[in-house]
């Protein structure tokens, strides 16, 4: 019989995009990625799209040079038991931890994440807006193209840093179906893969989008890809990038809005909602 | 904002089947569709095949005829909202929560069910047995037949009493994907739709299966599909009909065990989990 740990967990979710949160302030859990797997296997375990582990960065050797300015450490994980940079969505539902706890009390906070700090506020309207730090465009020597079945679309490259593909669409049924990998070419524009965002204006400043992330498939939402989505959108409509603009991108799961400031900065904002919480028996 | 109801709850498995436990055992509470649909929703919600409601019999007014026999009634929510008679699967998992929570303390129980009074046995190795009762079959003119693609096979059909349809390969990966449901033929044989089994032979009263279940799609484990295909194999096999029988039945999700009593009767045994505890904010 193995051995169990009754560990508390929160789960909380932002536009659909649904972790398993982990408090461990003092930095005593050693969640391997089998146990993180487990977490995230939605019939056997909790179920999620990834574990957040909310830890006091003076406890994370590699980053405890940050904790007078980010007092937390979002230790993201991916369902495959993996480390992450950064997400998005799950950034704000760790700031809905923490705030809802009250382990932080001030409405603007830092925390520090794989890919550095991130600014973060707490909104009135209960929304959580996420500083997602500059995009940038990959090194090609062509425009990637997107495929699905027979049909071939041009796609936008975008680092946020992770990479996404751009494809500006009529209609979102166009992309078909999500469940595997669109063929995007050529391949050394994303050495590592690429998330795809397929895109359908709504108004100004307002598009929709479908997503499918890599390793994953089509999922409700993505918080670095409304960014990119966002980011091209504001160049393919020959828009001036003098000044502040917000987008509001619609995904399957919700709305996000994406402001880019002047100084080129990507603002993400939305909800986050907690919805259970309680104490899960890790098998170790 | 939508008044929130906070309520504790469990979640649970067997095999991969997996479900929310929420106990109300003085049946206060009124679970809509709505809220069903949301707490077995995997994004937004908790996430489940389903919902076990725990209630004393005696306050569940069509049922309470029966609560000096059952004190417990398992009422039983298809993630769809929709309610449903019977969950084999289910029932351990249901079993498992009154035992663990000391709500029972004898290990030979009987529970009420929307399909009526079912026994139930709590195992020295921890597993759990469930009268099925007895298996028939559909009545029909012609053998059903079960098509995936450009492959046909003739099925053997079982009512549980729910409705099954069982096909015999060499390989389980005859079957291809069962994202989609297979064409069963002549329709009127299962005019409510049909569970269909793909069943190979692993050794002596044993086989593995995967099924796909009607307006779900292919699933790690199904209760009544067990009994179904080791009904079938028993009869397949041409072995005696006399006294007892037992058949291993692997899952996708584990492994149950089925036996035929001499009278018929199917009792299906096989593990249930409980996972992790705690309370979900419900939207009212």
């Amino acid at each position: 019989m193995a051995r169990l740990n009754e560990v508390p967990f929160v789960k909380g979710h932002g536009t659909g995009n649904d972790f398993v949160v982990i408090p461990d302030v003092d930095g005593r859990l050693d969640l391997s990625a089998d146990q993180v797997r487990w977490l995230c296997d939605r019939h056997v375990g909790v179920g999620g799209n990834g574990v957040l582990r909310v830890v006091r960065t003076e406890h994370v050797p590699e980053f405890a040079e940050f904790a007078d300015v980010a007092e937390f450490f979002m230790d993201y994980r991916n369902a495959d038991g993996t480390l992450a940079e950064m997400c998005g969505n799950g950034a704000r539902v760790f700031v809905r931890y923490l705030d809802a706890t009250g382990l932080v009390t001030d409405n603007d906070i830092v925390i520090a994440t794989r890919g550095g700090l991130r600014s973060a506020s707490i909104n009135h309207d209960r929304t959580i807006t996420i500083d997602m730090g500059h995009a940038t465009t990959p090194r090609a020597r062509a425009l990637p193209q997107v495929t699905v079945g027979d049909r071939h679309w041009p796609a936008t490259g975008v680092l946020v840093p992770n990479p996404h593909a751009v494809v500006f669409l009529d209609d979102l049924s166009e992309a078909g179906d999500l469940a595997t990998a669109p063929d995007v070419s050529p391949t050394d524009v994303f050495p590592d893969g690429v998330n795809v965002e397929f895109v359908v204006p709504r108004g100004p400043q307002h598009v929709a989008m479908r997503v499918h992330e890599r390793g994953v498939g089509e999922t409700l939402s993505c918080g670095t890809g409304a960014c990119a989505v966002a980011w091209a959108a504001r160049r393919r409509d020959g828009a001036s990038l003098d000044g502040e603009a917000t987008w509001q991108v619609d995904v399957p799961g919700g709305t996000l809005r994406v402001t880019e400031t002047a100084d080129g900065a990507l603002l993400l904002n939305g909800p986050a909602d907690l919805v259970a919480r309680g104490t899960v028996l890790i098998p170790v």
